[in-house]
């Protein structure tokens, strides 16, 4: 059969709806769930308060920042307004393109965050009832968000595509979605972290009481940061990724031969990742007393399995769509699960590295880091090798097709790898849900039964995070394989447009422009997350300053007969995190720019591979070294090394404290900074052609 | 003038001579100071016993070693033993070219030992006197060290390149430097973090006896430490950097057009600055109560404008010299004096980092640990930069000479940043003179006046430490770049050689394979810094264990009453680091040879760019966050933050033990690791064009 982009415009607009339909009955569905402990309502209500409070500000900022963007992209982009030959109409559209990205990505944010609210006391007060009905409520609700983003990201795609009309101005879209990503990720991230380091300091080590105890008036700004680092910045991250990789396969696509073909792949296996996915969320079931990390991954494996058969069906079907394609492919979405896999070898407690580092821990906290750094490092490599194998299978399978197309394989291996994205995401939101839940069982007293089981629905989370986490890194990685060849041909788009012929094909490091560019590219995701982890220390200093003014001045809150001035540490987290977050971002951005003026297109080039190998490096060992940590501590607190309150758990405490904003903060925001940066540069690329002192 | 090549051989070997004789004349004027002291006598001889143990242990491994690698490659290079056109006689003197190289180093580092040993008893004895004699000992002792492997490198160089004829063969000579290198420099590193670790968590953690107290049986072994690391280790690193610069700049200038006028450049300006540093350090002085600091700077300062003056002269007189070599040289010297400036900031404690890290230390070990990783990653900025703006502007001043010139300029800019090393190892090698010289003045009870002195003289060594520090790694990136260069050399001449005429004329990263390289080569300094600090870690414990032994079997041993088996201590750190040094350097190697044979000789081009940018950024994270904790201990205990017996002491004492196997293990070392495998790299380039998968 001859494939016909409109059937495939057509098929990704309803699989988007159905998306949205089935997320709309899970909402209803969790919504119906019974909620008829009082605490446990009104705490709750407060964390949703919470974070609506920091969405809200947080959009404030981002609408005078995204309007400000707005603005630039239409006078400078694709080319200067100025410049001959401007489209006054292609101006438009990029900015209008960018706008939508953004507040697509925002909507899908919110109504994951509204849900997540909602289901985590459902959840709390469903394990009274057993397991099974609470990991229900925890998978659903975090299915929404899974279903929403992925939802809007290829109805958004494939929405401004129909009407543009030229792959070049979805850069614009894309753009939004990472601008967005970068607040919802490293905001979010240095939220959650400043309000989680202030409670534990304060609460654990300080007072002696314990985690989620309600008199902590920081109690609540970590829960709220569960929700807007781990659900709404995770989704932000992943949708940006979702549509950078996206995005750069179908612009690649646009300049190949056969085109048409090539860009309804990209929509045929988007959706089909979509549709797989919804299958494998509506049949996901876990037995009466049965294992909730066993529930989420098979549901992963089952989806993973529907979208290969589909995709090979379609492979058969349509004239055009090729095996080597197909390949590729399937060897993204396969060294994704590998690289999961290896992350989980490294952080999972039943795995010997936790042990060792659990181990070291009796040595005192510096064996503790020491041993976290070096494992770290170490985990890096298996996805490092991954993320370059499947890179150069994708390469030599689909470079026979002809010119530009290895580079095709490459995006289509990062599409691969995000087939599965929403399944991804829900097990992702998944666990900051029953995260919560299991604090607001512990402060609704519902006894210890129920927090047992709790305790099981989050510590899956935990495992499964792990490798959903390998996943986004590894497609980060390929994707911006992807956005490099994007940057390549907007910079030759720009040559052309000002009438010179000598057009790039590529960067050589041994032009010492390129590695100059290399060498300011790698230092740049090093400053950057120095910065974030630097504006969590900082912000986390404020707030614990903040709770001991609460303990010295509101009396009977140490004895519990007095509320704590939650809000105030609510207030302190959202300011701080965006003031933390701007230097970071700056920089990163600034870089770019500057790097661009002074070498030109070919330093640029080389800024982003010295950018996208540092950042993977260390956006893989902080975390891993951070997941690591935090399962030693829980290994150790499970009795193990002299259980809690030894030396060994003190130890283990602080690997656990150096690990979390490695893990929650800078980790994963990394990602994101390297598609912004690569995205800036595409932009811009018309700009550095025109100038530059040594390019 | 017209440049004549046999004057410059000729002056090379007489300058070479000079330093020899001087080097002499200092170790006499050594040698000649008196010892009285019964106590330090016998310490200081254990510790040169030690040093021996481990030197001699260290050697014979090494010397099994060498021979293994030269059979290889008198096998295999410089193509193929059984390729068509290979002559034996170019086979036999790559290998004895290999063997001179490993011998030169040893023979330098062995004689350093020697004088490290002889000086610090001497010095300790001095400072009785004031600190006038006692820093002129430490001084000179250090600049035998200096004048040696400096004297060594040029006369080798030289002499190996009359013999051979081609500068091709001294890569043989160059990759004897490194392998002695990575044992020494890696091996020393285990061996004295292994018992600096184990010495401290006994002394003064579980045992709470002062540090270098003679009870301890760990002290000797942690004194030995000093010398085997920091003496030996750290001139082998230089001798190595220093091979590498001139072998790579003598490779590139060979294929140049006026070849021997530039290759008579590479000779001139090394002699010239080994000419400089011998009037730097014989010029050297410092007042009765004068700052050894400021002793150390301004002969460092005076040695740069010295060779400065010179370089600039030669090139007014000789025909053929160009002044844009004479910028690209000086723009390296100075962009090493400002990566050193750099460093110091992040490392000295009257600048405002290490106070900030003194302060987060007083809210907890987590604290001291996130702040110092966070400076360590913002720290390797200016370095980065500088590396490569020199390199850009060396380029740019070099590259309308004609083709080929921009990289001799990069070569050139590494040539000029190591100018002055002979000045750079002195000062280094009085660090650990001066530290030995503390602990033996501690042990032999000279009092409390003489142990300021010792202790004032110490801390000048550190800080001094700082900017030679940032100097190698800033020399070795550079000269990393013309290794790569070197390497496109070698591949091309194998092309040639197997009579294909598709020459490559760089590495694109757009082109998968090298993106492939790029990719595993930045994993190869995270995974070989992994195992190098888990490898101090394991062995620490083996010495713990042995130390509790001691304490438990030796009766009188607490009290001071019987003598511990140090020897036994030191048996252990010499044979745990062996033992623990070849996993890493395994890796390394073999990671290069296996993408090469899969991805041919562009991944190993990409290979080499990954590993270097990658190498540098984790370098210079860790041997300057090590630097920070350090001084942030020290400057805690001079009674700031609550001073000794806080808990910032505890805090800082526990980022300060992390800190020891970034800074004098991994640190350092990875340098060294990207030196052997970009040798490697060219060593095997004939094999990676003749067969790989990919390729």
């Amino acid at each position: 059969m001859e494939p016909n982009l409109t059937l495939f415009y057509a098929l990704s607009f309803l699989i988007a709806v159905v998306a949205f339909a089935f997320a709309a009955y899970l909402y209803v569905w969790v919504k119906k769930q019974r909620t008829v402990n009082k605490r446990i309502i009104e705490v709750s209500k407060l964390i949703k308060e919470g974070a609506n409070t920091f969405m809200t500000r947080e959009y404030k900022v981002l609408a005078v920042f995204a309007l400000i963007v707005a603005v630039i992209l239409f006078v400078l982009m694709p080319t200067p307004i100025w410049a001959e030959g401007a489209s006054v109409m292609d101006h438009v559209l990029m900015s209008v393109s960018y706008i939508i990205g953004a507040v697509l990505s925002a909507i899908a944010g919110k109504i994951g965050i509204m849900v997540a609210a909602l289901s985590n006391a459902r959840c709390a007060e469903a394990a009274q009832q057993g397991i099974k009905p609470s990991f229900l409520i925890g998978f659903r609700g975090g299915a929404v968000m899974g279903l929403l983003v992925v939802g809007c990201a290829l109805f958004g795609v494939a929405g401004v595509l129909l009407i543009v009309g030229d792959a070049s101005l979805l850069l614009g879209f894309s753009f939004g979605a990472s601008s967005l990503a970068l607040f919802a990720k490293a905001g979010g991230g240095i939220f959650t972290k400043t309000a989680d380091v202030a409670a534990d300091i304060t609460g654990k080590v300080e007072l002696g009481i314990p985690e989620d105890d309600p008199r902590n008036p920081a109690v609540i700004a970590d829960n709220v940061g569960d929700n807007v680092g781990d659900v709404a910045g995770m989704g932000a991250d992943l949708f940006d990724s979702n549509v950078a990789a996206m995005v750069s396969a179908l612009v690649i696509a646009q300049g190949l031969t056969g085109e048409w073909a090539n860009v309804s792949m990209v929509f045929c296996y988007s959706m089909l990742g979509l549709l797989s996915s919804i299958i494998g969320i509506a049949t996901a079931r876990i037995g009466k007393n049965g294992s909730p990390t066993r529930a989420l991954n098979s549901s992963t494996y089952v989806t993973t399995g529907i979208f290969l058969v589909l995709s090979a069906l379609v492979t058969v079907i349509f004239e055009g769509f090729s095996w080597r394609i197909w390949g590729a492919s399937t060897t993204g979405l396969l060294v994704g699960t590998i690289i999961g896999i290896a992350t989980d070898y490294f952080t999972d407690d039943s795995k010997p590295i936790v042990k060792k580092c659990a181990h070291a821990s009796a040595s005192g906290p510096a064996f503790t880091v020491l041993s976290g750094t070096a494992y770290g490092f170490i985990s890096a490599l298996p996805a490092m090798v991954g993320i370059a194998v499947s890179a150069l299978i994708a390469y030599t399978l689909c470079a026979p097709m002809g010119d530009g197309y290895a580079l095709f394989g490459i995006a289509m291996a990062a599409v691969g790898m995000l087939s599965t994205v929403a399944m991804i995401i829900s097990n992702d939101a998944y666990g900051p849900i029953v995260d919560n839940a299991r604090g607001l069982a512990e402060m609704g007293d519902l006894g210890e039964e129920t927090i047992r089981i709790a305790d099981e629905l989050d510590s899956a989370g935990n495992t499964v995070k792990a490798v959903t986490k390998g996943f986004s890194i590894g497609a980060a990685g390929l994707t911006v394989i992807s956005l490099l060849g994007a940057f390549m041909s907007e910079v030759n788009a720009a040559i052309e447009a000002a009438g010179r012929t000598d057009f790039i094909t590529g960067f050589n490091v041994m032009d010492p422009t390129v590695f100059f560019g290399i060498l300011v590219g790698a230092a740049v995701p090093a400053v950057f997350s120095a910065l974030l982890i630097l504006g969590v220390d900082k912000n986390a200093q404020r707030m614990v300053a903040e709770i001991h003014r609460q303990f010295n001045s509101i009396r009977g809150l140490r004895e519990g007969t007095a509320k704590p001035e939650y809000d105030k540490c609510i207030d302190i987290a959202t300011s701080g995190a965006l003031r933390e977050l701007l230097p970071a971002g700056a920089v990163a951005i600034v870089a770019t720019i500057a790097v661009g003026f002074i070498g030109g297109p070919a330093a640029v080039g080389g800024f982003l591979v010295g950018n996208i190998v540092s950042g993977l490096l260390l956006s893989l060992f902080m975390s891993n070294a951070g997941g690591l940590w935090d399962n030693s501590k829980k290994y150790v607190e499970s009795g193990h090394e002299g259980g809690k309150g030894s030396e060994a758990h003190k130890a283990a405490v602080i690997g656990d404290t150096v690990g979390d904003p490695y893990k929650d903060t800078a980790g994963p925001s990394i990602n994101t900074q390297i598609t912004v940066v690569s995205l800036v540069a595409s932009l811009c690329s018309s700009l550095f052609v025109a100038f530059s002192i040594f390019g």
